[in-house]
């Protein structure tokens, strides 16, 4: 493992922003070597797989503009400062969905994009869901609509590249293999 | 879905390196309020998930600077200018793990980081691996370690976070659930 280590030499600070900061390491190559590395620094992320009592998945559509599209994917969000990510998973499941939940339980973390980023989500199951009156808001530039779908229709917007995201995508094979262990 | 759109008023680009680059657009929300948007911008990925023979799944080691450790990934490597993302699927497993292939077939694409990157990742799936003499070599600034494992080693592996990232992790329970639906 160590044969691999890659060790900075200088670190450029390029940009910080409010949701990443961006710098470039020259480093040592294992040969010897020197290379460099662009790496975004970002806060790290929950997702929620939140699956109703009639077993629709709730999801939400969202405009992605590094996309310049919208996609439909499970509640997500940014970890605040200090902030647990189970409380996270929680906040931003009320936020974006408007539903609380009974049960909360991690399942898997993952980094997205380990090649240039740091970002690492710690994705959730959440169920006994219930709609709250009177929900937390979500932050004043964010817009969602909520789409509740089946397993199925869930595996049909995967096909039709409405669902188009990791986590998402992830999350859908997640009860397919779920439902298929039952069997 | 339009509604959901945030129009784009002014971009500015702040850096440009050799794999991704950045900028911060200023844009017009669905509420006539304005916001800024940091967007990385990726020339996108591929990724192969590799089956032998003896169904052993094909790996690689490799540090990852940005989270400062390796991790055990499925092989996977950029787009470049103008190169069919089969080919590149092709010319990456070549050249880290040093097997060719007789079946490479498209599995699914996705987004890593919708929120502030554009990176896709198109996932294929490889079979008839056979070992290369003289195989296409690394770049230059690439050091990976080979790892062939089981279903089940792979799987002990998500649980130690040896295997860490979103491609890698889907893989595993894509197996996974080929294999149930097998049973």
């Amino acid at each position: 493992m160590s044969q691999l280590e890659e060790k900075t030499i200088k670190t450029e600070k390029i940009f910080s922003g409010r949701v990443i900061s961006l710098q470039v390491d020259d480093v040592e190559l294992p040969n010897g070597k020197t290379s460099k590395r662009e790496i975004v620094k970002h806060p790290g992320a929950v997702a929620v797989i939140a699956i109703k009592d009639d077993n629709k998945i709730v999801m939400v559509e969202q405009f992605r503009k590094p996309l310049e599209r919208s996609l439909v994917e499970i509640p997500a969000g940014k970890l605040e400062a200090g902030e647990e990510p189970i409380n996270t998973a929680r906040r931003e499941l009320e936020e974006e969905t408007g539903y609380v939940c009974d049960e909360l339980e991690w399942l898997i973390s993952f980094y997205t994009s380990p090649g240039f980023a740091d970002e690492l989500i710690h994705l959730y199951v959440a169920k006994g869901l219930k709609k709250k009156e009177n929900a937390a808001q979500l932050d004043e530039d964010e817009f969602v609509n909520l789409v509740e779908l089946t397993l199925e229709e869930a595996v049909q917007y995967v096909g039709e590249k409405k669902i188009y995201d990791a986590k998402t995508a992830f999350a859908v094979q997640y009860l397919q293999l779920k439902e298929a262990l039952k069997k």
